[in-house]
């Protein structure tokens, strides 16, 4: 059984997992963890005549029906499709909580997660930095990390939702050490191949130290001590072509030092349909890897591939 | 004329010239500006039997040879291919050097660049960061930049070869807005649109000054000011979604705040075949987008296609 956040109200979300689920696109056991009264309008709304069934507890999971874990927060009239909203985005955040408690009470066996809109959510609460953070924290997980699948490259970071500076604070040996475990561990449980590339920090992995010495001091020693404990892995590999090579099959993933190093990547050879992985957690929690997307929300046109895709690898990750 | 440095004589570049001259694929008269020697050898030792015409003034040049401006550095028994060389590396830079003094004097209309080993020209010459660098250095030019130009992509760069931690630091609004013109002036000299995007630097270009405060206080003003010259200029735009726009038709060219950001887009769509352009200089210089390739050095096999793009791009900008 899997449960799937149902994101922002006023974004893609509760449209992509109708229409994804209206496609047949989604085999196996789920519940749509969020507001029934959101789910029903937006079926109502996009003509779909799925059949909903409300529940409250897991013995009233029907087979026939999409079943909506009812948190009853929100009111149809509420809903401010495309428009920032406090209320939506405190709703959102209330869907991922309960969402993380069912699969870490075992309830459910995973988490899928919908897009919610951070500005909204910050309307509430001030220092949201990120979906992955705050399941993180409420799983009480400090080592984790943000993995991107797509069908031509896997990605993992260092650091993520930081300023570049920051970025570069965190690239630290045991912080890479550690996401290159997370890493390896991941590939070969969705029993990939596990030859890892750790990109380099500066322009040509520092040039031998031209350019900068974190490639040397604190990535070359995290490379050193994971090749120790018998992982494949190699680097630094200057950033500019450790991707190449990766999708030309050198590599099966790459540790990235930041967000835009492993994103850019990503989401230049796969924009619509990469999905997003948190590494290390207790539960097993996918995302689709794209926002809210207001400008075209209940209009029918939002790809439904990440989720697809975010589903099923949830399924394999299980 | 186009003058053409060869290289790093221990590398690929004196012999992706000669095969790209061999396949007839350089239209319009050039010079390789190097050593006779160097290009004798790799004649001889590629039995490439291309007619060499060594040439001290260009009165001499002949139509029907490859015309070599001989600066009788290197004997043919100091060539060591695929092996960093402090004399060959010495040689390398002195060809650069020559070059641009022939381009700046009008004797060559512009200059193209093959490979140099920096390893091997920083044994003579310690802080050499790079070819850009020198040759601008060589023109008493302050303001210019690096703009990659593949058939799918353009990119220019903001800083490139350093630390990543002093790219932040170069991430200026002066310094970004003197980048957006020289770009501006480039598309429109390459008779391409000229529809401008300005990647941003922090990760969602730092949404809303949460991840850092660059894009607000720097990249925003710069592109602001762009704008009012009447330059069609947006941003900042989130780094991992600007290329995908930009290779989609939205953008012709992204200015990018450090060099992983552009290249890591380019290489990843055009490996092999993008080309160097520096910007802001009072000659025209292209270069090839790859190094010397030590290990694949005088074996036929490297491609030729940036070679080519880079010669027929400086034609055009001439």
């Amino acid at each position: 059984m899997i449960g799937i956040s149902i994101g922002d109200a006023n974004g893609v979300g509760p449209e992509i997992l109708l229409r994804t689920y209206k496609e047949g696109n989604m085999a196996g056991d789920f519940i749509a963890v969020g507001d029934y009264s959101v789910l029903d309008f937006c079926n109502k709304k996009m003509q779909l005549d799925i059949p909903l069934n409300k529940i409250k507890e897991l013995v009233e999971f029907r087979k026939d029906c999409l079943n909506v874990y009812d948190l009853d927060i929100l009111n149809e009239d509420e809903i401010t499709i495309g428009r920032i909203s406090e209320r939506v985005g405190y709703a959102a955040l209330h869907y991922v909580e309960v969402g993380t408690q069912l699969a870490l009470s075992g309830v459910t066996s995973a988490l899928v997660t919908l897009p919610v809109n951070k500005e909204a959510i910050r309307l509430t609460d001030h220092n949201f930095s990120g979906h992955t953070g705050y399941i993180a924290a409420l799983c009480k997980t400090i080592k984790y990390t943000m993995m991107l699948v797509s069908t031509r490259l896997i990605v993992s970071h260092v650091s993520t939702h930081v300023s570049q500076l920051d970025a570069i604070k965190n690239v630290k040996q045991e912080r890479i050490l550690d996401v290159i475990r997370l890493t390896d561990t991941a590939l070969k449980k969705l029993n990939k191949n596990s030859k890892i590339a750790v990109a380099g920090l500066n322009p040509h992995a520092g040039e031998n130290n031209a350019f900068g010495i974190e490639d040397s001091i604190e990535i070359l020693p995290a490379v050193e001590k994971g090749k120790a404990e018998g992982i494949l892995v190699s680097g630094p590999i200057p950033a500019d072509t450790v991707f190449y090579q990766a999708i030309k099959g050198k590599y099966d993933a790459v540790v990235c030092m930041y967000h835009d190093q492993g994103h850019i990547a990503i989401k230049l050879l796969d924009f619509e349909s990469a999905v997003n992985v948190t590494l290390g957690l207790p539960i097993v929690r996918t995302s689709v890897d794209h926002g809210t997307a207001y400008d075209i929300a209940y209009k029918g046109i939002a790809s439904t591939s990440s989720l697809i895709n975010a589903y099923n690898l949830a399924k394999k990750l299980m």
